[in-house]
């Protein structure tokens, strides 16, 4: 009969004899099909209630080491399979996340949020709100496009801000507009061909590969996309940036939206997708209409975010389908949970609603234009004519320096981040490697501390 | 000389000048390439400010009605492709959600977080404390994988619940499991095959396919999935939940966990994607082993989720990688952004951190467990062992009742339907249409409202 120390342990009873009876097992001492005593007969012989030793049998045999025949007993498993496998041993992982800790103190090469850009005590008190008003939405599982109220206050929105005319269930809401991308293309099917525009956002051509897409990379002119460089592509779909185009800063001519639309027009699986990511902040002037709003035959997918106009650490984007699109993601991609929480999704849409978010928009495009303003009369005083070209047109969170230099602009980037400024070049924004015969850099201004812009400025002025 | 009447409008002048010259373009009343009038003479002719010429006359050059030559003054555009395309007229969408409203009462078919359920008044604390204490942190980017305190908790909370001895920087964390599956496939290949559990979680198969993925369905045993099959499936990958499967709640023993990692052991290129997702509700003993834990050979992928441990809303899930698949995931795909919020991220961290997650988790196994024990005897006073036999073993939250009836599932489903009642049946979490020989049907009891159970069950009892 199995005898075990119940005495010796400061462990619970059941587990002490699961562990007893386990390494028994593993010793071999215990052997393949052998015979348990019954619950009762052990109980009695360890001195312990029959309830401790089913807790240790249930253990064992929900782990495999133990089996139970009905009206036979229990028996000893075949472990023979578990000493097969090498053991874990515990150790320091070498994980290399390929990031170089550049101490960068200026950062021209993107876009952030500054601390007094966003509105943390009207959210606090929308959060708090909500946390006690809507209890029982908040745990209620999300739609896959998104809560109505959300997708609502959106329409609106783009009614008001964008003179479009939408239905709230076009609209599709997203955890980023990365994500919205990759559902796109389940949507749209792996076997289109897909157009980017070249120089554009690097990272769309990644996220296109990723999903097993090689993009067509269509030039540019001063108008955007060529329609003639798209139209001889072959391919079916273009991905554009028409209100404030990455990096360039052009803003398409309603001539040329004109001319994009004509090419979907002309043949059926063709359409063209309108990345509006910064269109809040057109500074000066109406803000041109969106091609989705001119668009009469389904071929437009608008596409948008929160990233410029609230933050881009809250992670939600939204596109506008055509009806025929909206109908076939509500078929075929239906099944796919909305990526946002509930929770963020009835903040923002309280923020919309309640009229937080058009005047946050207001204020913004406000502080956002004085800043700029200010930042081109540094640029004027601490630069001579010939050697720094700005090129701007009111539009946007970004415009480009153009410096009169010889250096390469890579080697540019290079000594500037030496100096703890990071920049990006225009040229770096080809898919393709491009000599340039400019040299163009970035000056991505929302996130930009004014104390110390004239230094960096000074820095790169001495660099020319 | 152009002429408009500048004094009948309520508008804002350039916005009305504007107006005036683009009806002009379109009607055809200014041609192609005319030349219009220097914004000095247009403002005296006019008797309004320059400013304001210049502004209608810079939205209409960047709306595409206009273009300037330097030197030589303004002329209208050629918009003729404007023409061609047809007009956007505002009309209602039909959009089919494929949404049936049926009123549901009584939902057995899925599991959801009740209202008491969630910590709403620490939850609310901690965003207040996050809101207030974190301006910084929150509006900077998150770093691909998530931000290292949620991964720092994360891996405390493997360690003390599951024993698992895991580096904060293998675990990625992202908006919902089955984004992080799609990101999965990403890493490993769509030439990869994959094989799920048959019966099983049937999204899991829209997933594989939406992502050009035509998946292997393995048959299971009392055991899990069948190794023999699985090896004979010729897959590489084997997507399983082994800590309670659904929809059979089998919990897979030690000694088959072995097996599978002498199958993943091999060849190269083997992995097991453990799917951990309800784990810390066993109500009984000590949690077994997850197979990542016993792993040696880097051949597991472990995922989890804080859908059934606080709330499926708030779209948090995490998977822990082996190192050279860690690796390989940021060589290769770390230019994607995080998609959960930083917001959100930060306040689980604190959850986690502060001990409010442990203590959670402990008195929902709690609740859970009683609630379980509650519907089990109510189970018992209703239905004869004759009407119905359940099948559990006191894990994760769901088990299954089994109905001696001679009526078809789906037959069954549907006349519960109409009584308000929706259940699902294990016929109907077959990958295939099976034709069942034992009619079991799921019990998803954490969202079940006890008041109106004993009626449903009552009903069911009537229809048997």
């Amino acid at each position: 009969m199995l005898t075990y120390d119940m005495s010796d342990t400061t462990k619970p009873l059941y587990q002490h004899l699961y562990e007893c009876v386990k390494n028994d097992i593993l010793s071999g001492k215990l052997r393949i099909n052998e015979k348990m005593p019954s619950k009762r007969t052990l109980a009695d012989n360890l001195g312990i209630s029959t309830i401790t030793v089913e807790n240790a049998y249930d253990q064992l045999m929900s782990e495999g080491y133990m089996y139970s025949v009905p009206k036979k007993g229990y028996f000893i498993s075949d472990i023979s399979e578990m000493q097969r496998v090498p053991q874990q041993v515990s150790r320091v992982l070498n994980i290399d996340k390929g990031r170089k800790n550049t101490d960068v103190v200026f950062d021209f090469s993107s876009n952030r949020t500054g601390r007094d850009d966003f509105p943390f005590s009207i959210w606090a008190k929308l959060v708090r709100e909500t946390l006690s008003q809507k209890e029982k939405e908040l745990l209620t599982v999300s739609p896959c496009e998104g809560i109505f109220e959300l997708r609502q206050g959106i329409a609106s929105h783009l009614a008001s801000f964008r003179g479009m005319n939408v239905d709230p269930n076009q609209i599709i809401i997203g955890a980023g507009t990365e994500y919205l991308y990759s559902i796109l293309i389940k949507l749209l099917g792996t076997d289109k061909t897909y157009a980017i525009e070249n120089p554009g956002y690097k990272k769309l051509d990644s996220i296109y590969k990723s999903n097993g897409i090689s993009c067509k990379h269509i030039s540019m002119d001063e108008k955007g996309m060529k329609v003639d460089a798209l139209a001889a592509s072959g391919a079916n779909i273009a991905h554009i940036s028409p209100t404030h185009h990455f990096p360039t800063g052009v803003t398409m001519p309603v001539s040329r939206r004109y001319e994009l639309l004509s090419w979907a027009n002309e043949t059926d699986g063709r359409y063209i997708i309108e990345d509006d990511y910064d269109s809040e902040f057109r500074l000066k002037g109406k803000p041109i209409p969106s091609i989705q709003s001119i668009d009469a035959a389904e071929k437009v997918i608008y596409m948008n975010t929160f990233s410029k106009s609230l933050t881009s650490t809250i992670r939600i984007s939204y596109m506008v389908l055509p009806e025929h699109l909206a109908n076939l993601f509500f078929k075929k991609l239906s099944f796919y949970s909305n990526t946002v929480s509930t929770f963020d999704q009835y903040v923002l849409a309280a923020f919309i609603s309640d009229g937080y978010f058009e005047k946050h928009i207001n204020r913004m495009r406000l502080r956002y234009g004085r800043k700029r303003a200010k930042i081109l009369e540094m640029i004027r005083d601490i630069f001579s004519d010939n050697e720094c070209n700005v090129i701007e047109n009111d539009s946007g969170l970004h415009f480009l320096m153009e410096f009169n230099t010889s250096i390469p602009d890579d080697v540019f980037q290079k000594k500037l981040l030496k100096k703890k400024i990071r920049i990006t070049s225009v040229t770096s924004c080809y898919m393709e490697n491009k000599v340039p015969d400019k040299h163009q850099f970035l000056l991505n201004y929302s996130g930009i501390d004014m104390d110390g812009l004239g230094d960096a400025l000074r820095e790169i002025k001495g660099l020319i």
